[in-house]
């Protein structure tokens, strides 16, 4: 039984082997025709004789990726931190949606969120190349939180006081209905989207938009600077370490070649054996 | 007398003790209500029932603050220094606009500004990895300033002579009727906010707005360039430096460990005890 | 026989004798022509008289660049390499559309593919700052691939997720017809192109696009961060090194002042003569 | 006689005597008060009374302006340097559009070139941290001219062939009514502004239209990457050299403390004493 649970394990978790190289690709493959199926069915009138298989179709899919889920969780030797993982979430958001349809009709579009599982490609493929691009970005992110979490705050504060200014100038005869809806506007113009919507008539509702429009000309430029100044720091820092492994759990950098676990917070740097602790 | 004056201070200023930070909590929730009201006013309609408890609430809420206000006043030491802080003009912003609807019935929408008063919520609950975060974005900001401010002159130059050139060229037939109008026009274009309420129609109108949007692509990287060098800048100096205090006043760095004045400017680097100094 | 194909191969593919010079002018004036009258076409009534000539001259273009072509395959070493290369592709397609609109009457408006051809500008004008400054950008490009292609991955799956979860929101009857339409909505809003014809109706649809907005706020500065330090490395990387040469083709850099082949890869570096090589 | 011209010529050039800095202020009035008649006549009806006045004072202002270029060309010493030197040219086109005007009545709206003039501003009030901060950004660009004109150039290639594809696929009944057409929808797309006049229509269209927003979302970031390496570059070699003189005609840097000439092509390195060649 062990044995048994081991191997399956093997072939669902990693991609060494042929068994579970080809697990993967049948996985992935079934996402595919899973999203696929949810945009075409968007596509085709209501109350076709097509409706039928799609709704068939999506069951079975289903189905089978409960059965992957509930295997995942028998195979993993911890079970509740494979299902606290970004990768525990997403199997089991990928599969809620069908279940919820049968109480809210719409719910099943929702099954789209699988399109997130195909991020297990580039594992599968061992494109190691993209997994340290991708976790290369998680971690210029991650480091600039605290500026980009700052940067958010202070937007939204700018767009609130925006919004109620604008409400009180053009008020609710030029379609300013109210103050959520002037901040809606307010955002839409200050991140240079601009709909179009709703656009200030008087003189002086244009001179706030103006000033709202090179405010944020300006401050567009503050998060670039951040996540550049990170991505930045990355490409240097990689360049002078010989050694380029870092810590999944706390990002610390410059281990020993040999080592193996993050010689800051103790956690496991053996990635490719590890592929719960994976950030991507 | 004096010694309640002093308690005062430390229940209004600080957040160290119990009581401190239990009286920051209590504005911070009374705000959040109180900016919570002012939106979910301006969602319901005129004249409703519900109109009255929202006056009676919003008097409510003004009054609270008024007393807040000169409590601070009254137990800082200096309260000129307080009154012209940036804090000190935020708390005085947040209640004028009640006491301005008296004369102006729509002033009173203003007081969302007391939104800013939010800001205090770093302080409250040190978070000071983002009071950092905020520090090291304004001093970037600071010291870029020259930089953006001729970048700004220039913008508006260049709104200026394109403004004019399309009022020529499109003139009032085509929706350009004056060169304010023409002016903004031309904002909306180069901040590539583009709201398409007004459009060039001729050939030649499309060729010079094709030319302003070049253009706008271009130097949208201006702003961005002059951001993002002094972000790096700031996290290269951040890590060559032991001691990673920042003298409010000046921003110099390199301090020795145990420094409590800038060397450069002798303002006090103790951020904790001197609240009124804190630039966020 | 030989002689001639070396001399012809000289004069097409080089620009250093006085005729390869001319006759790479030549060309460039007949690709500016023909793009030229294309669109002019465009702008002319059908039918007209004028259609005529413009039939005629295409046809003669077409003719020109196609007996052109042969030569270069006919002249060229490795008439296979050529072929495949960046310049043989887009000479190929340059006089693919209009046999094609023999066939398709539409698609000879594609030959305004020659534009492409006329990259060969830098090279004949011997603009090698122009060529120096491709290059950089091209290889900054080249070495952030990874990095972009997982950012393009995580674009497309968070516009799946919001497409899908805008559809249930705000549904047919709202403009949203179906999942691809609201994702291409999503893309619209995210990239802050914000075009105006299908907007989010309901307050849950506002709020969803909000955040849509804000992320696309914050995700736009990631690439700019990725291009912007491999632009910024490159510059200081060219600074350090006395010889600027790069290879063509792993991009290595210091390489000794007489070496002519590349010592990470062993490709050559002699650029000038060897023109298929060339990147641009 | 020589003495009067060098007298005058310190008047109107230099900035440092109580004469010359009142000369300036008076001028600087004047172009404002100049540039607010053209905008308020704009926003005035025709055949009004007040048209009367605007026509006299705009005829007023220009020839004090000519009787001032006069008055600079006479005294200075090189008057063709001058006329040719950036404020040359924009002293002319100050005044040419009034003369203008008795041709085309349109042109004398063009006299808010005038604007530019605006620029001395900062010389005048001895501003030099803006100067500085101007003349830093004119070097980033300066230098990056080479890669930003290989960007323009390849945008132009983008587009003319954005443009020929969607003129096919969409065609005149969809608004897309001929090619240069097209290529300003592609122009509006890729720099995000969408105005939304024009909008694709069918699905070929629209997933066109998606490829070349991600583009443009992709390729907004290699200006910006192209500035911010040249600024950041800027500030690192600004800390590194104690000698913050830049040549303003080369843009060389590292000249010893007491050099008055460019050590790389020998133009004068004394700033305030040389206004002509200033650059800002």
């Amino acid at each position: 039984m062990e044995s048994i649970r081991r191997r399956v394990h093997e072939i669902i978790f990693e991609a060494d082997t042929a068994l579970g190289r080809a697990f993967d690709i049948f996985i992935l493959v079934l996402i595919t025709l899973s999203v696929g199926l949810v945009m075409a069915e968007s596509l085709t009138p209501y109350n076709g004789a097509l409706q039928h298989y799609f709704y068939y179709a999506e069951w079975g899919f289903t189905i089978i990726f409960t059965l992957e889920y509930g295997l995942r969780l028998w195979s993993v030797n911890k079970p509740w931190t494979y299902a606290k993982s970004f990768y525990g979430i997403v199997d089991l958001l990928a599969i809620v949606p069908t279940y919820l349809s049968l109480l809210f009709p719409g719910a099943h579009h929702l099954i789209l969120i699988r399109a997130l599982r195909a991020l297990r490609l580039f594992r599968i493929f061992k494109m190691l190349e993209y997994v340290d691009g991708a976790n290369m970005l998680l971690r210029a992110l991650w480091r600039s939180r605290h500026r980009i979490a700052v940067f958010g705050f202070a937007i939204v504060i700018i767009i609130t006081i925006v919004g109620a200014l604008m409400y009180v100038i053009e008020g609710e005869e030029h379609g300013f209905y109210n103050i959520p809806y002037a901040m809606y506007w307010a955002l839409v113009t200050i991140t240079t989207v601009g709909y179009g919507d709703v656009i200030p008539q008087t003189a002086a509702g244009k001179m706030l938009a103006s000033l709202v429009m090179l405010l944020g000309y300006a401050i567009i430029a503050v998060p670039t600077g951040i996540i550049t100044a990170e991505v930045m720091d990355e490409i240097i820092q990689g360049r002078n370490s010989t050694n380029t492994q870092h810590c999944q759990n706390c990002g610390a950098i410059g281990h020993l070649d040999d080592a193996r676990y993050c010689r800051k917070c103790g956690a496991s740097l053996d990635v490719e054996h590890d592929p719960q602790r994976e950030l991507l």
